[in-house]
């Protein structure tokens, strides 16, 4: 059986989703089925139930971005760094395997090959920088597990949202029996106000920066691929192959949603952190290779961006659908 | 394993505590961590999982109170009468034992002996009846688990909430691997909207009737009880022994809580219908001998009240526990 922290939140319902779909066991908690952030709580359900693996798919993200984390410090430290400590504690006492998600955007940046070397590039949004992109993007490396985390709270600035992720990695550390699953801006079909493909539907105005990104159930798939693999424990990139602009992004949605909107950008960052946001962002490359090494297929990034259009749900639709599959099923619905 | 449906209502929060409070396996599910309302996730899920016992403690009564359920009549009919045929289909096509929680409110009124017989009266507020309990409580006997319902939609008047609870038990019989435990006005110790302690001291006036109730937390040990002894199959008043009128609650309140405010009552009936509510009310006593004799061990309903209001946690308080609950241990919050 697999314990199932965070049910609730996107990353959650993924696993939950993919969990169902081959027909696994599992237990979806979230915290107001069990309080699990309480120690004790925990540690009885664990040692009673004796999962064979723990993931933790529970965090605080912020409503509707990472700004909110700004004036919720408590909760999102509580959520993002006390209780990963609560469940790393509970699972070396038990000896449970577990699964830690963490984020991606811990990095800054990327790795550019330049005189012979790979250095690190902290600001890909600089014009030259995107301009040696667009022409050379074979120069640009992903940031590794091997690289230490360059946004967090001892390599400012960063957001308080990314600080608490860069945290809770350094306290769960890699000696135990666990992974640590990076995401990077999930998105899929589901137009829901988490999704990366929402959020540029709704912006305002965007900003157009370059990014490695997860296709959400891609993500929670390869996460339990690991797992079934028996890959070693450790970090893992878990994103999909290629880096990304949201103005590529945008144009794909324009090709295949054609909505009837126009899509403003940001002239610059200096403009963007003016007018639109309060807490730094990062954009980052990072490399899959690691994953992709452990014998896990990816789609590319293009692929999963793709796909995720062509089977687009409005948020329309999924509200019809969730409210029909509540009724039970036909048999039921008719008598 | 004991799958619990339900778990983040009152119901189903009593089951969690008395569960985690006795080491049992057990696997909390609501609505929103597993779609289980849906016919064939509810079906994977208990072939999955192999539960020895299903739990349905899943249900819609309104907020604040019944008569909500009058205007989301879809949304009761759906939580009430619809999911308990879903269960009870996957229940018995896995050979699951199951139990539904129930309600007394079924009933309207006692049995009454006169003249040599028992004989229904239906209505406990009418003033001779009230007087003859007063002077000779013993000529009151309440309703047994052999009594057909007399509020239901067979039986009008009565609520749309009781209605679908009346309906779900016809449904679902006592041929049967299930039990249907009766739950009557529920309350404990903590300060929340549901608890009948916590209604009485908000009612700007209060309507004194008389009643069986059920303490939440005896409730659900009482079932959980009935199934770790084994008890025959069927259906159980699961109620603390004993009527109470609301003016007698209203009173030990007084003494114990000793709230600032004054208390009023309705006149009668009449005033009580015309002015405060919209959907009919039902007054009842039950019988509570049947899970007696099971060998299940219940205090007077008086102990449990005088013990509720003792212990009584004000919703400050229950707040505040919770906020530090969630932190972690303590441990993890001095870092």
């Amino acid at each position: 059986m697999i314990l199932l922290l965070g049910a609730t939140g996107h990353i959650g319902q993924a696993f939950g989703r993919e969990l169902r779909r081959h027909g696994r066991c599992f237990v979806p908690l979230s915290r107001r089925t069990l309080d699990y952030t309480n120690f004790e709580n925990l540690f009885d359900y664990v040692r009673g139930m004796k999962p064979e693996l723990v993931i933790n798919a529970a965090g605080y993200s912020g409503r509707p971005n990472i700004d909110d984390c700004e004036f919720n410090r408590i909760e999102t430290f509580q959520a993002n760094a006390v209780l990963p400590e609560v469940i790393g504690r509970v699972c070396q006492m038990t000896r449970t395997p577990w699964g830690h998600v963490s984020s991606g955007s811990i990095y800054s940046g990327a790795r550019v090959f330049e005189n012979g070397e790979l250095s690190i590039v902290r600001d890909l949004n600089r014009p030259g920088v995107r301009q040696l992109h667009s022409e050379h993007p074979e120069l640009f490396v992903g940031f590794s597990e091997l690289d230490e985390a360059n946004a967090s709270f001892r390599c400012p600035p960063c957001s308080f949202y990314v600080g608490t992720k860069a945290l809770a990695e350094e306290r769960i550390g890699t000696g135990g029996q666990n992974y640590i699953w990076r995401v990077r801006m999930p998105f899929n079909e589901r137009d829901e106000p988490w999704n990366l493909l929402t959020k540029l539907q709704c912006y305002p105005r965007i900003r157009d920066d370059l990014n490695s990104i997860s296709q959400v159930d891609d993500f929670a798939l390869a996460c339990l691929q690991l797992w079934d693999r028996q890959a070693p424990f450790g970090i893992y990139n878990v994103i999909n192959p290629g880096a990304v602009t949201t103005r590529e992004i945008v144009e794909m949605i324009q090709r295949t949603l054609c909505p009837e909107r126009a899509f403003d950008y940001w002239l610059d960052d200096e403009e963007f952190y003016r007018r639109a946001v309060q807490a730094p962002r990062t954009s980052c490359i990072l490399d899959a290779s690691k994953l992709l090494r452990a014998g896990v297929k990816m789609r590319t990034v293009r692929e999963a961006l793709a796909d995720s259009l062509r089977n687009w749900q409005p948020a329309e639709e999924l509200r019809i659908s969730r409210k029909k599959s509540s009724f039970g099923d036909g048999r039921a619905r008719d008598r």
